[in-house]
């Protein structure tokens, strides 16, 4: 499976995958989950709103029985994040068809559309709108750099993007969702187990920090006279890093926009974006306004207006407990049990179904980068660990 | 005249000029040039490296007077960052119409093509070509943002690259050449006076820093397990500006780019360009070195490597003493005489011919920018001065 996998939508330079939604490299992963669900006579199904099935069992059945996760990518993204857990479910199913098993239940394996948002800039388009928790209207204003609207990209591809909307029927017929994924931290090898569940999805946001200055000459306008918004913008970068150091959080500026972008010019605008997360809503606002104080200081300093303006916003997510002491039970009752970070596509769904995640380890930590990497033997722990899980949950 | 060069290239939203070489509005620009020297009886003549001519006598002349400056502007640039020179060469002699001047030696006006280097990231290509500092080899490399390079680009144009390269017989025949230009920051301004003349240009250079970090999850990776360079970069950013200021320098980051800049992604590389500037070129180097110093201190700390590239690099320019001196008795010999940290055709051209410069004052000391001004009582003054000084060379 991985061998047919592996190429689609790797930069040749970078060797990092660039698998944006509803690009070539799409329709190829696409085609590929379309390729194993047949191979394997599952029922392929592509929903409303572009996310793909494949069915053991009645699709039209209660209380399924349903893993996966997403075949997308970030820009020069790793080859683990999303499709580890895709080509984990049907290496899970391959096995507990060597072991016999009988399902009770209906089974799905899903790939959901658009998980990383790397075109649009919303993630987990897919899971959002199945859910409601992002409208077709909203989903009509979502453009990418070249100004394609999200229904146009669906329409070029050749998905009908009128129907897209919330999918109640659907969810009302799942009774878990299990999505499994490489974890994108060190926590569990710190622990020294090759497979873990996750307890929570800690709070995260994205914050534009707008800085305003005055372009002009480089090379004649005296210091004094300046109104610079880089230097607010580093004192900013510090200030995040800082105070993240010391609350246990993480802040990142990772994307940076600059007008004119000139090497002989003093930017007349310097926009920055901040993302942050931490273990608890009251710590990220610690942060988060701790940061904002900083930059406003400096900002003062520099004469440059700052304007902020929080971009989105997803609260804390607990998975629901019972699940997760249910798949703990399963797998022997010694796992550990691990907040993330990370937002995905079982939180986003996670507000209409039982849902829950097993994490496969990450040696390095590395994620969202080419580098990204797990061991075999922790892969193959994951698939039976899975296997057991569904064999749990499907096969009662 | 003004009227008519006002609209060309300006930007609706910003009000800032985009006149960027070999582009329409730098066509727009050079047909009013034609226009204007056509409309006076002028001789028009476009050299071989794209510079435009209008001569009063003959241009095969020897001893020849030229003033004039360039038409082309940095993106969002203001009115007067080069169209004044041009403007007031024009008036000036108007001007000398008016007072019955008899001209000895034929006089010219010129505008140099492509002086700031929007397109093509080479400040005064006209210049550096007819002097001989830029080949048409290296020429032929220079390429825009879309991959044109500058002889497609002069083709498209529909001038023939085939031809450029030095003119050493042009310059042989030019005995002086004056240059008028607003001022780009306050020192004018802070004597009190309308107009001055420039004593030098300051040793000026841009060098590249390449932060090479690992890119990385900005949510689920630890602060303790990051390679971040957007921190090294902002702590540079910040030591630049402290150590400029000790030194009595400038230094300004005014480009970015960054890799693969995503919101939830640390960067794998932020690339970032130093524009510094000193009165002397030890200041210059020691300013430099310190910042790479403090550059490469947070760099370790930040586990980040660090590529530092001079990109370009101009030693200071003195103007010829004799010819700027005449300026100053022709001018009543209490002007205040300046440095600058700008570039110039005129300084380009001080290496083959004797060179002179007018400032007009800038009372904002903004440039590079729609928010550029000048007084119309200085302009009036910077004409008047600049037809005196014609008068006073050409008319001896």
């Amino acid at each position: 499976m991985w061998r047919d996998l592996a190429p689609i939508g790797r930069d040749a330079a970078t060797h990092g995958y660039r698998r944006h939604a509803w690009t070539g490299a799409d329709a190829d992963c696409r085609a590929w989950f379309r390729d194993q669900a047949t191979a394997r006579g599952l029922t392929y199904e592509l929903d409303r709103n572009g996310n793909q099935w494949a069915w053991l069992g009645d699709p039209e059945g209660r209380d399924a029985v349903v893993t996966g996760s997403h075949l997308d990518s970030v820009p020069d993204g790793g080859a683990f994040d999303g499709p580890l857990g895709v080509v984990s479910s049907f290496a899970a199913l391959d096995e507990l068809r060597r072991r016999g098993a009988e399902f009770t239940k209906p089974l799905a394996i899903a790939n959901f559309g658009d998980e990383e948002g790397a075109r649009f800039g919303l993630a987990c388009v897919g899971s959002r709108l199945t859910s409601g928790q992002l409208t077709p209207q909203q989903a009509a204003e979502l453009r990418d750099a070249d100004g394609v609207t999200l229904p146009q990209a669906m329409e070029r591809a050749g998905y009908d993007p009128s129907r897209i909307g919330p999918d109640r029927d659907r969810l009302a017929r799942i009774g878990a969702f299990v999505e499994l994924h490489v974890e994108q931290g060190r926590a569990l090898d710190l622990t020294g187990h090759s497979v873990g569940i996750a307890s929570a999805i800690w709070p995260h946001g994205r914050w534009r920090f707008d800085f305003h200055g005055e372009a002009n000459h480089a090379g004649t306008t005296r210091l004094a006279d300046r109104r610079d918004p880089m230097l607010t913008y580093a004192e900013t970068v510090l200030a995040a890093r800082r105070e993240a150091e010391l609350a246990g959080a993480v802040a990142t500026f990772g994307k940076i926009s600059v007008e004119p972008n000139g090497v002989n010019a003093i930017p007349s605008l310097v926009r920055g974006w901040l993302d942050s997360r931490a273990a608890d809503q009251a710590t990220l606002d610690t942060v988060v306004a701790a940061i904002q104080q900083a930059a406003k200081g400096r900002a003062e300093r520099d004469g440059v207006d700052l304007n902020v303006v929080r971009e989105s916003f997803t609260p804390v997510i607990e998975f629901e407990h019972a699940l997760r002491d249910e798949l703990n039970t399963i797998l022997g009752g010694d796992l550990p049990v691990l907040g993330t970070g990370a937002g995905h596509d079982a939180g986003i769904l996670s507000g209409s179904i039982p849902t829950a995640m097993l994490f496969v380890r990450n040696p390095t930590g590395v994620s969202h980068s080419p580098a990204e990497f797990a061991e075999e033997d922790d892969c193959v722990a994951g698939v039976l660990a899975l296997a057991d899980v569904l064999e749990g949950l499907a096969c009662g």
